[in-house]
């Protein structure tokens, strides 16, 4: 590799895991101000959302001046169009930690709800998926990587399991249905976070294996509450 | 323009637009699943999904190969780029029609629900919008493309009132919870799906003008129930 693309496809790497960092920042105080009814956490994170937006600007131009000026092939192709796309997942995950903070700003001003769902595991399980997707993107670890699909169904079913008890809740005190509702949409955002880490996954798999592994997932996945 | 690239790039072209009549018509299928309660038809946009997914594997494996072979610059290369992009919002685009098309099967099995809420015009709203993202990307009409982040609050605002709806409903009528929940879901699943077509009409438009206009609508918009 041309030394000058090396130092390209280094800075690059740089930036895509300070986005994730940053996106990973955003999760955990999103979640958190949720658990602390902390509505001035909340506030933080939307407003720190304009600095990710600006570094995803800055990723994907750079991403393209690599492929303009060192027009790169092979394996470095893959990882620059790797990066294209973990970068658009990595702004959407900031996106909807925004979309948590603000259902944690609302719930901070009602009355606590009280249901049986251990909110801060599936938090917490977001988190590592978001967290070992980016390691996998790091050590090029397609074993990381493949860990991160296999908890999908995970999440996938603690979100399915939440639908049920936030019924069963709205049942019980039709008077907090507002909280609940808002409740019920924060567990499908971190749900979708997860998603956006398993596309991660998908795509470092793809940059060091060459096999499109999306959709065969898919097929094993109970859907219907999705 | 060397010739083989003017066919690579044609070629690029014609599958995204098949992509995206083929997402277009599942999003078609699945409201009107929902609409008149026709389970058959929930299932055949379940199934077709498949078809979808090839679709876009075999899109990226020849924007990769273009990238590799062409070594496009300036305005082709932003086009490989912005289509790369653009089959990842019509694949989620696929998927999230699968979601309305799971609602769909599962509510045409219960009573049906009478809210006053237009599901039509707001599922009208999101095809137009998908068309006229991908009419932009066939045209590169910017004007088109401008149109569409134009319309994406009413498709908001539309999924706001539909929250406010669906808790009334569900104070008034505590036994259908379950279809009112799911009717919720499947608004907010057309509203992604407008979300997407957002983000096709703002990667045309980078692509024709090289400007970024992504993330300036954001700051517009009222972000409470998203």
């Amino acid at each position: 590799m041309p030394v000058h693309l090396f130092r390209e496809i280094e800075n690059l790497k740089k930036e895509i895991l300070t986005l994730g960092a940053m996106a990973e920042t955003a999760v955990r105080d999103a979640t958190s101000a949720i658990e602390n009814r902390d509505e001035s956490l909340a506030q933080e994170v939307i407003r720190n959302d304009d600095r990710l937006d600006e570094m995803e600007v800055q990723i994907e131009e750079n991403c393209l001046k690599t492929l303009a000026l060192h027009q790169p092939v092979a394996i470095d192709l893959r990882f620059i169009v790797a990066v294209l796309k973990i970068n658009n997942d990595l702004e959407r995950v900031g996106d909807l930690a925004v979309n948590v903070a603000e259902r944690a700003a609302f719930l901070a001003t009602q009355p606590p709800v009280d249901i049986s769902f251990d909110f801060q595991a599936m938090a917490r399980q977001a988190q590592e998926m978001l967290k070992k997707s980016l390691d996998a993107l790091v050590n090029l670890s397609a074993q990381q990587a493949r860990e991160v699909l296999a908890s999908d169904d995970k999440i996938d079913a603690m979100n399915r399991q939440m639908y049920l008890i936030v019924q069963d809740a709205i049942h019980a005190h039709p008077d907090q249905t507002g909280s609940l509702i808002h409740m019920l949409s924060a567990s499908r955002h971190l749900e979708r976070i997860a998603d956006h880490a398993t596309n991660i996954a998908e795509d470092v798999i793809y940059m060091i294996e060459g096999v499109i592994v999306r959709h065969k997932a898919e097929e094993y996945r109970a859907q219907m509450f999705r």
